[in-house]
């Protein structure tokens, strides 16, 4: 088949991806919504187990379903025109509305907590998922000031770009794992009569959310770690070529500053040449294929 | 710094990571034995808990340390100068010794709980904890049949090897999230008085644990994904260069048989022309970086 052929497919295979991952996500947060309504006492915000059930809730639709989003938002081929700036305030944006979800729904569990006198942060749940949120606050934060800010020099952001990418790709499959551990918990803790061991319903339909939340964390993990459907580099990307060369402050890529000069990608670089002129660069013609 | 300088700093900085590893995993394997011997019922084969027992022991050592282990031994240093077909054996071994104590240890399980009329496969830890085996049994299966033994062709080993390494390190990530469940629920099913709410000390010991087993599988999977850590191509690679013209069954690559070839690199696309012949192929020279 023709290139262009070979291009459709490609794009083809995509979106059927893409369409697949929205799916699995959209129903693990109906599950949610479902098991809380239907099984359980529903939403509210006075210290009962109405409030409790914000914490599945809020953690599913935004610390699962909104961080996959913000992973591979990068990837959707008809967002490549616009401008790599657009895009990362939108990365950040969702990865921000993420972070306070995920901070509103431990707010909910210590607030119910304490008002049933239940004692906070003993569990293996509770130290992963705090350290988790932590991490991931810690990697916005950074993001923010490396990549979005315009101050940092071109080499800092060549050097911790595949460490960004590595650590957000961590978190994320932490905060799944972190998910499955809760859902273990409640489970146990709330189906005393049928007990969870007997597979009442309620038990078949979480495991089976919990089973969701994995399909989806794999979904975004695959499209996120196939190189051929990365963002494609922008035409200025070449003038990065002198790496060594290129002094502090002055280099190419100031993303607050030339947000009209559309597709420039900043942290590629192109030629085995430039590559071998300094090891520590290496990692960065790799940055997204983790 | 010179070249070799360079070179010798990246080699520090391997094993020194290599040993954190080495060491985070070795005293995993200690606190399960710590957990089982000083606060259970130890180990036995007898219906008794102290069957249920080798559960976590085996898992830990086998499904969770030697797994982690075989993913990165292609990445030791001083196994490059041995062949490929050599490592290969043992990348296989290690993942076989993994699957047969794996499936020891859920033999446990289910005789401990046929003892004690406890159900099995009802909890969410059950689900995935069998789902995740059942892919590594056939993981180690295709691997064995497509890059051990000498009948594929090239173009189906260059296809399916970005996805071998994919479904590795997710199902090994999936180990790990589902022994976190499994601790979860061990830790609220036997601590009672004191319980697990109350923290008492054997709580500790088996969250840091847990804690743990989350550091080792990071470190695993950051040691898997640096580019400049992955065994170097073989000189003899450039002949898959014309791969559109290599007609299957003829390759060059023939693992059972030339074994005396010592550092034969079967699946590298070294040049960008090369990459662009097929589309498929581009993942090829990706075949690690994930």
């Amino acid at each position: 088949p023709s290139h262009g052929a070979r291009k459709m497919e490609h794009y083809g295979r995509f979106l059927a991806l893409l369409a697949s991952t929205l799916l699995v996500g959209f129903v693990s947060v109906i599950l949610s919504l479902v098991w809380v309504f239907h099984y359980r006492e529903g939403l509210s915000w006075d210290g009962s187990p109405g409030e409790f059930n914000w914490h599945p809730v809020l953690i599913i639709t935004g610390f699962v379903f909104i961080q996959g989003i913000a992973i591979i938002v990068y990837r959707l081929p008809w967002t490549w025109k616009c401008s790599k700036l657009l895009m990362k305030f939108i990365h950040a944006g969702l990865n921000t509305i993420a972070m306070i979800l995920a901070i509103v729904s431990m707010v909910a569990v210590f607030e119910f907590h304490n008002a049933k006198n239940i004692p906070n942060m003993y569990s293996l749940h509770s130290w992963i998922g705090l350290t988790a949120v932590i991490f991931y606050s810690l990697q916005l934060l950074l993001g923010f000031a490396v990549f979005l800010l315009p101050f940092a020099p071109v080499h800092l952001r060549v050097v911790l770009m595949p460490i960004h990418v590595y650590s957000g790709l961590t978190i994320f499959a932490t905060v799944i794992a972190t998910a499955l551990m809760g859902i273990t918990e409640k489970l146990i803790f709330s189906l005393k009569n049928p007990a969870y061991s007997t597979s009442p319903p309620e038990a078949t339909l979480v495991n089976c959310l919990g089973l969701l939340l994995v399909i989806f964390g794999s979904l975004i993990l695959w499209m996120a770690s196939r190189p051929h459907w990365k963002r494609p580099p922008g035409k200025n990307a070449k003038i990065l070529r002198p790496i060594a060369a290129t002094p502090e402050g002055t280099e190419v890529e100031s993303t607050m500053t030339n947000s009209s000069n559309a597709d420039k990608s900043d942290l590629r670089i192109n030629t085995e040449a430039a590559r071998k002129q300094n090891i520590k660069f290496d990692e960065a013609g790799q940055r997204s294929t983790m």
